[in-house]
């Protein structure tokens, strides 16, 4: 049962991501047409320079006026890959009040303003599908949001960016520093010029609001998301983890609190075992563990970036957003209606591994200990090295919340033996 | 906008997965009901034993007229988690009539009649999924149906039995043989008193007709699936593959032939490299590869079987057809436009491992060369041992098909210098 008149579709953005949609929208046509039960058409391609020469993309097609695009009324479906704030989102609900459904890539906006965004597609019963913003082609929205729809999610455990990943994952083998790194990276093109949205943490805290809103049937702000970068992760870091049989990895996690009232969200770099199967993630690969009452432990494993992946998953959005068109209904919404409170980071309880520079003397370790039971903090192992007066003490926690860990490093900065706080670092995964 | 009147569940089977499913829907029948937009309601259970006490299972749902419940009309959706051909094919092709859509973790079933199945309910506007049927919780059909529907898959390559991985593994790692670790895969509960289904790749092939099915939008019978079982791997095939830097492993192997014209789908022991994402899948767990034109590699990985991850996955399938149902719409149904031609084994090319043998003289390595090079099939690397006048050759070639290697072997065999050919295997994942 084909349908002969075409879906028409409205590409906004023709860049790294957008020029692969065109081109398979262009070379998978039949194969489009049969799984989707109708042909679907390029419409319009909305662009900033519409004098660069855009390979296999017919020049009527192009225009700089994506407004006009969006509002034209014989849209199906708008694919959104410009990425941004502005203009990205009025675009999106311009195509919902003119009658189309949206695909999206852009988690910034998503994990800003998402409620909104879903409110807006609901009220004109448009679809609002959005695979692409996490974790490229990695297929991760659907299963939480479909396979997952009869489980209970307790915790996503996930590397959801591939600059950083590429970056630690070189520090680990070669020995090198970040700055070094980062250099490579960026030669390799796996880091942008300002990569301060990668290195950060903010591209990954905005996926992490995502994934947790979804896992949890709650809104899960940007704002709500605590966030570190990993820009001050040194080789001795590195060192340390290794000493620990642990490497380093910028994580997302996205936990309910044991007693089921409350979930929170964070990225930062964590030490993780080299036995956790996140460990083994090279490169710019993305992993993602999931972690469920019935289902146990699935992790989903792919490339998190670059133009034919996230075509990919843009793709397969659009095939579904399309069938739904055809039978006249819309996929599943936002579901937030468990609106679990979202706790801060001093509610997080985790383990960890605290570097300190102290003075070489008998009875440092006693004073050292007396404050972490002092703040309730239980010690699971210390390392203690010594040379010229000057010594390092390595503490490893036992679980622990994180405001009472801020509350026992910040009384042993104030101990005279301790000359400084090297460094805290978090272990997970175990 | 919450309906208040209930979906009707009708649940065919209260075994391992049965009685799960039946808990999770008591337990967490609010959340069901917020995800679904409705209410969902246990409307009866049909058991082969009505006697048995189900914990937290109303007795008055208890029927062993099966045929009765699917026929009474009021049924929204038919769970099916019996098992086997008869009475499971039947009953879900009753319900269909009775205007229910079905949810089935029948993996034997739907590889063998599928394509019939998926007629019946789109003759009668119903849904039929069963994510549960591959692979327990991992959600493998929805991302090969949905989210890879705008791509091109090339290959499926998947550890899809539990049972099998748990021997194999033993077996690496302790240096069992297989009948000792049959033996403590029958005692700790992963294999069943009659292990055939498993150990013959039964199991693994009805798995891999389906997913080669749904991956390549072409019919694949279980017929079409060449099968082999692992019960003749022995220890000395483990110690030849760590030789090679492997491990050995019982496969589903989907592939796209490189011209793209046809399709193979096959089940059988093989080596893998150690450092393959596969090599390290432990015990019991399932992990399955997906190879696409624009998504690259993507992995799937978690616990392949079981009553609450199985469960989880026909809860997911639940929610998604409750949700079709207040839609007034259906999900996808089969997709076998591409009607690609599915090929024998004698088309498959991949390399092999080969072990000989021979009668340790000169000329034996020249004479076994020339066998190969006259049946076009090229050496990659030869290990030669011999002591007492015996001798073994172990031979790995480069890419071959399977018909070609099979003249080779053949030719081999009548060679007087030739003993015996030891050992086979398809050497798979570089």
């Amino acid at each position: 049962m084909m349908r002969t008149r075409p879906l028409k579709v409205a590409l906004l953005g023709c860049g790294v991501v957008g020029s692969e949609v065109a081109r398979i929208m262009t070379t998978h046509a039949d194969d489009l047409a049969a799984r989707i039960g109708a042909p679907v058409e390029l419409a319009g391609v909305a662009v900033r320079r519409p004098s660069k020469v855009r390979e296999g993309i017919d020049p009527a097609l192009v225009t700089t006026d994506a407004t006009a695009l969006v509002k034209r009324g014989d849209i199906d479906v708008v694919v959104e890959v410009i990425g941004g704030i502005e203009p990205a989102r009025t675009l999106i609900t311009t195509a919902f009040e003119h009658g189309a459904s949206v695909v999206s890539a852009n988690k910034a906006l998503l994990a800003q303003d998402g409620a909104a965004l879903h409110a807006a597609a609901e009220a004109h019963g448009e679809d609002l599908y959005y695979e692409a913003a996490v974790a490229g082609a990695i297929p991760l929205i659907r299963p939480l949001r479909e396979s997952l729809a009869g489980d209970k999610v307790n915790r996503v455990l996930g590397i959801v960016n591939g600059t950083t990943n590429f970056i630690l994952d070189k520090m680990d083998s070669t020995g090198a520093g970040y700055q070094e790194a980062l250099d490579e990276a960026t030669a390799l093109g796996y880091a942008e010029a300002d990569p301060t949205a990668d290195v950060e943490g903010f591209d990954a805290a905005a996926k992490a609001a995502i994934l947790a809103g979804i896992a949890f049937h709650t809104r899960v702000r940007l704002d709500d998301v605590h966030r570190e970068g990993m820009t001050e992760v040194t080789a001795a870091d590195f060192a340390s983890a290794r000493k620990m049989g642990c490497t380093i990895k910028l994580l997302a996690i996205c936990e309910r609190a044991r007693d089921g009232a409350s979930v929170t969200a964070r990225v930062h770099p964590a030490m993780i075992p080299l036995s956790h199967p996140l460990a083994s993630v090279r490169g710019a690969y993305n992993a993602v563990f999931v972690e469920s009452d019935a289902s146990g432990r699935l992790m989903f494993y792919g490339p998190g970036a670059g133009g034919a992946p996230t075509a990919s998953a843009v793709l397969g959005d659009l095939v579904a957003v399309c069938r739904n068109r055809l039978n006249g209904a819309t996929g599943p919404g936002e579901s937030a209606y468990a609106a679990l409170p979202v706790s801060g980071m001093g509610d997080v309880v985790t383990r960890y591994h605290i570097s300190l520079d102290v003075a070489d003397k008998p009875g440092v370790l006693a004073q050292v200990a007396t404050v972490f039971a002092e703040h309730g903090v239980s010690i699971d192992t210390v390392r203690q090295q010594g040379k010229d007066g000057e010594a390092s003490l390595v503490v490893v926690t036992h679980r622990a919340s994180d405001a009472a860990l801020g509350g026992t490093v910040e009384a042993l900065r104030k101990l005279d033996t301790v000359r400084g706080v090297a460094s805290i670092m978090r272990v997970e995964g175990e």
